[in-house]
């Protein structure tokens, strides 16, 4: 078994900003791709914003993918419509997507939450305690009971998120806020996980034990099923071919073999 | 208290289709309000899809609503996008919604669900049993262990949309399908359910079971307290105005006062 | 409409301790009642584990309560089994169930959890904060986005209980910890809220904003349904009455008429 | 990776009855066993409730078992209640349990769900349509979209169990009712399945899909994380070993070092 990964990354601050090349010299994306480092199940790529006209994810970079990562900031409103449509499709078919920090306002979170994903922020460099509040979960694999990271940027709740289908993750920050900062859910076939560390100010990726939850996720949200291309049409079940044979029985809108509305 | 109620209907197929016209003649909205009448805790309106370039649903009368109600099919499509993002708003902010029947495929549910909610579907008049699983729910008030609905198109599973908050209702058909009819989710404040009958087709809006399902729906995802304005932005929380007042200790990406990016 | 809230307190500490005395002279129940005060929807009494054989808890009693508020402590071991049976029978029934502070380790809630409900703890005098991330819910009515606590028990994730209905309170604590404060549940037809605050070493329960939390989670929990009785046996339906009546097609094992195993 | 099974079995109606004799001359349990053949990364081994004083579930054996497969019936009270404690603690440490058909009624169903888990029922040999509504679950790994099973005991909502982590399966039944017949949990670290089919009167346990299931399950309900042997206490931090140390500042009710009440 292989999982193939492919890290998503926005790869604008690398480009504008002293400190985050210097924290990242081979862009966060390439510290991302090192926590995969000696893990031979992984086979991981990496695509950026500006790579081409389609973001560096074509459909058939996506049909090849098996759990997407990604990162965004600066540049939300640059993914185009369609891309991010096709990214929904493909995690509706059952490819994973682990969403990290500011992607939490990101076009394709919103779109697979259906809800605003506001949140509270400050960039003080504070302390941050990632609390597992759901031990044995798989994501968790291998990780203390709290993850302490020195200098992170705070979110604070509320979060508008939908209810989590399972809370592995709480943060607490030293300026007195909390976080529900890893989540799951699923979405058609497709497993989604959010992750809040990350700020690209700080050297958080190179924090081994973020790392290892990004691994364990992506782990995690690898469904080995074969792609759910039903999920797409809503497909009519004439009469005739009912699981009990049917008769027609009242009257009817639409004509045999019609397609239903859209 | 009064719950300020306007039930929204595509209103089309009454105009084209004999059929309808006779089941409908003061339109489905036409029975679903009289569905409200005698219940003094309802104020009850309606909109309809072609009233006016805003499809009835300006910001002000959104403003006025406490729960929508929502029946669309054959024109999904004709609904503006701006209307359906100014309906997710006042639904995040605590409006409720109840979407009927073939608005499974809205492009409003769809944008709250974040799924393709699509399902199998088969118009042959046959015998529906809505079983009520979850019978002390608000929802389910009144309600004998099953209605029974004589002629309804099926719908079966899959129906692809995430894990509900609650099944309330489950839908047995006489051909062999099943499926989830009644289904509650929140996104931000507002309360949603999605309620499986109402082909225009048959005279499932004159069913007084029916009808009670929707107006004790509309009791349930009245949320009384104040719009939550404060869902749509992500506000800055300074460090010198942190709950535990900090001192910067990182290097920061955001100069003070900036704006995050959206 | 009224609310009939029975307060069931230990009160045991009141009796040998000098510090609770005099924090709760009339008891923590007393100062729970206290809350209810001025609120003419609600009709409060109060019920001590050594009031009587059935530590205040006889059939009729609990028949006539709609919202039982529990508090205990050092004495859970106790309360009787089959008490605790009998109030879980009337949660099923639909009496709504509001559990206190160190009630997480009570009989009745880990009976309704199903789980060992441990977590970490200390006791040091630290602040708490706690987060409303739900701020529309019900339950946080006319509460602000964090209600402050000079000094509280620390209660620590990981907190095993089952994933939440809904997370609508997450702690923060001065010494590092988080924690899921406010919590909510369905059994049967019983809507059960779980609620951190309350160490009898502080004088918590004479915080107006705790005291409303307990107010609205009591209105909240109230479900005017009819008792469902109906949940307790596992009742045949036989071949003949059947929705779709049928003909017996198979062996059988049950005699016509038998009772189930149970 | 081997995942150890254990198949628990009552074994009784065997003994009495000869329809049951004749359907399953091994056992229920044989034939369940069965389903495992062939399948390396399974070690499955049996027990029964008269194999010994703890019903063939020592200690030792189940902290050597990964997953647990439960059939009762008639004899659901011989259980000894130490035995179905030493159960559950195995299962809040991470052992998988799936709970077949009559189980639904076990005491260590009814413990870990903390619900009546009551529903309908009717012995006709009607014909059962189990929909996949979640098709590509891994408990539903290469099965169609329905499982037709020609007699099977009926069962009908409401089913009285806690409102699931996961819908993955619903039923169909020839005379007119529905039932979630596949539904997951997570008691701790422990993940639980429970699956409808199975009615000793027919011959559901040679019907390959059925069994496809029940080894699926048993794949997804494997926790390979070390138990967790923290989900037991509830430990005190003292204030100086505190993440943020402390000094106590408030009045204390327990003396330092002293064990919290249980």
């Amino acid at each position: 078994m292989t999982i193939r990964v492919l890290i998503w990354h926005e790869h604008r601050h690398e480009q504008t900003n002293k400190l985050v090349q210097r924290l990242y010299p081979k862009g966060m994306d390439g510290a991302l791709k090192k926590g995969f480092a000696g893990h031979k199940e992984f086979k991981v790529d990496t695509a950026r914003l500006d790579d081409d006209a389609e973001h560096g994810l074509s459909q058939k970079r996506l049909n090849e993918t098996d759990v997407l990562i990604w990162w965004g900031h600066a540049a939300h409103g640059d993914v185009k419509d369609h891309i991010v449509e096709r990214v929904a499709k493909r995690v509706y078919e059952g490819m994973g997507l682990i969403v990290l920090h500011s992607g939490h306002y990101s076009k394709i979170f919103k779109r697979l939450m259906g809800t605003p994903c506001s949140l509270k922020w400050r960039e003080a460099g504070e302390n941050e305690r990632v609390w597992i509040i759901n031990p044995n979960h798989p994501i968790a694999e291998g990780l203390p009971e709290q993850i302490f990271i020195e200098h992170e940027e705070m979110y604070g709740e509320p979060f508008s998120i939908p209810e989590p289908l399972e809370t592995v993750m709480i943060s607490w920050f030293e300026g007195g806020e909390v976080f529900r900062s890893g989540v799951t859910y699923r979405r058609g076939a497709g497993n989604v996980f959010y992750f809040r560390p990350g700020h690209e100010a700080y050297p958080t990726y190179h924090n081994k034990q973020v790392l290892q939850v990004i691994r364990n996720a992506t782990r995690w949200a690898y469904n080995p099923a074969k792609p759910w291309k039903g999920i797409h049409p809503a497909p009519n079940v004439p009469h005739d071919k009912a699981p009990v044979p049917l008769k027609v029985k009242g009257p009817t809108l639409h004509a045999p073999g019609e397609e239903g509305f859209k």
